[in-house]
């Protein structure tokens, strides 16, 4: 070993645990979750089979995705004082309101505090159902409507989108939402996910973890890029005008939102669902504005393509939200709606072979010095 | 570099970047916020000057510490719907309470979102008043009293106790209550802290931070040590049991709370101004056995001190808060209210040349394989 400190800033590069949850390579840009490609999962499963595979690490029988579907659905209920804490905070951002909420279901679950593997699952269930509940409420609440009651009928997105609206989605919608969810899953050990683990080392709470990792994901350097996103496409309004965006930004060394990613140096492997979805949808519904706009971005954006600077999976999720009428304050909600079982089954693998993350910082403050009683100085 | 990759488990040893704050000396046991020892600070110090000092880098002057007291004081407020947020979840642990009510204030106060230095400060400040004025509400909502109007005369000290309690402390019971929030102010890059960083990392803001970082803390690996303390000084019961107790504990490999620490190998520099308080209070109280087990648990363990197992700052704060009859399952929340300073202070440091922290995992899942329908399985 040398003498000299290396500060691993941003801790780029360093690795703190092993995991067998999703592999990333971001040189080729593929994911995969337990050994199935992203590609296969978004086009042939489901979220709910998708969050079993994660959390047990096997594609499951239909009994188990039945049993699994079942408690999903099963937890799928709010304390009342959870309505309580909505109202009572109403006006903020939903992002805070959800957190607020998830802390609330904390000290309002007994069982949260029940930190056996069983008891963690259960407790991520429990949570993955109401999450999206929560966001909904909010917006009914916010809205002076009442909350939607949950329809045992339907899939996790499908009933999502019919608490969020009150309104049964379209099957297109539905699916739409779910392979969002899908794509959203599970990511590595990205600011959120490790937020978590490095609470559940100190022995805290699942909860208390997903506290942390929703505070992470309200950050725009991490689930706030679908919003900066919708804001650039309308800032463009044409595409016609794309060009003219991306040389400005490039020329005042300004990023340009929904590119570029700390992992992937090629395109982020998310982003053709996404991108299928926005151009299939913007047909339907005679709004092709947006996808000629977010066309037009890539087309002049290729030229930095090859320093890494491709689009990413939130490049084309805002527009989604947008056409689906969704409000902006909603889209980093909603990356954490497809997250939930990501942040199960990584806290319930720090919680295997546990152990407290606290790295160093290494002081470069003043030397010792003595002390001046204040009317000396 | 070698081709192997290496796992920092935990962390240990990583240093992710610099920062003047506090430096620690683990071998030696030594303990300096911004060059001062906390020796001096300890006893010649006040929790509002060492918040002054963390956060500016000198002693404050008279006038700059007479205005930075003012504007703690001033800080002293609640909106009423926290109150809501407070009875809705009183059933629940006050960690899990004090988070939620944390991004409750983050949902609620429009300047939340400020992440300006000035903007981070102000709503720094204003968090170090409103943590300890969460945590009395709680105490008084769930005892069914009335939430206790903040005393502006008071020092932060005495008028959380006020709050707490609702009579006015003696000056000895505010002395150790100050003393205890200098000790905890700051200390570097644990756990609490380095989530509130890898908040900030991801462009969220303070009040996110302090969500994550009070999660953090609710864990008994971080913050729990003083409650667990206390439950082994009420086990072992007399000071005559101490030895078999430790005996017993050795011989089957678990650890005795209150000793040893990640970072000190030498007795934790903290411990002794805690020590010197139990002392004190329990003969002024007629109280003198949970001291007298205390020191016979120290006595006991002097064999393992060459292996760093030395008492930390949790092994005497627990009896401290007992002796002055607060419940047990406050002593973590008295640990944040002394930490806010430490955690204002380090996001600042962060957000000055922010990067995301996003470490990495190794996968050692399944290779890729192919998906298999639901109906072949």
């Amino acid at each position: 070993m040398s003498d000299e400190i290396r500060i691993n800033r941003g801790l780029k590069g360093v690795y703190f645990e092993r995991s067998g949850v999703s592999h990333i390579d971001g040189a080729k840009g593929e994911l995969s979750y337990r050994g199935y490609s992203i590609h296969d999962l978004a086009t042939q499963s489901t979220f709910e089979e998708v969050a079993w595979l994660l959390i047990h690490g096997e594609l499951p029988t239909k009994d188990e995705l039945a049993a699994f579907t079942a408690k999903l659905v099963a937890a799928r209920e709010l304390p009342g004082a959870i309505h309580d804490v909505i109202r009572a905070t109403a006006s903020g951002h939903p992002m805070d309101v959800l957190t607020a909420s998830v802390s609330a279901l904390g000290a309002l679950e007994p069982e949260s505090r029940d930190r056996s593997e069983a008891g963690m699952l259960a407790n991520g269930i429990r949570l993955t159902s109401q999450i999206p509940m929560i966001v909904a409420a909010h917006e009914a609440i916010r809205n002076g409507r009442k909350p939607v009651e949950p329809d045992p009928n339907l899939s996790h997105a499908a009933n999502w989108l019919w608490m969020l609206k009150g309104e049964k989605p379209s099957d297109d919608a539905a699916r739409l939402a779910d392979v969002d969810f899908i794509l959203h899953a599970e990511h590595g050990a990205n600011a959120s996910a490790f937020a978590a683990r490095v609470v559940i080392g100190t022995e805290a709470t699942l909860h208390a973890a997903f506290a942390a990792g929703l505070a992470a994901l309200s950050g725009p350097a991490h689930g706030g890029a679908a919003e900066d996103v919708m804001r650039m496409v309308e800032e463009i309004g044409d595409a016609s005008n794309a060009a003219a965006y991306v040389k400005a930004k490039r020329a005042a060394r300004e990023p340009v939102t929904g590119f570029g990613h700390r992992v992937y140096r090629a395109e982020d492997p998310r982003a053709r669902h996404m991108r299928d979805g926005v151009e299939r949808l913007s047909k339907e519904m005679g709004q092709p504005r947006w996808y000629e706009i977010l066309q037009a971005v890539v087309e002049a954006m290729k030229p930095y393509a090859r320093h890494g600077l491709n689009v990413n999976v939130d490049f084309y999720s805002g527009v989604i939200y947008q056409l689906h009428g969704i409000p902006m304050d909603l889209y980093v909600p909603i990356f954490g709606i497809g997250r939930a079982p990501g942040w199960v089954i990584q806290c319930i693998e720090q919680q295997r072979r546990n152990i407290l993350i606290r790295p160093l910082t290494l002081y470069d403050g003043p030397e010792m010095r003595d002390y001046t009683p204040i009317d000396q100085r």
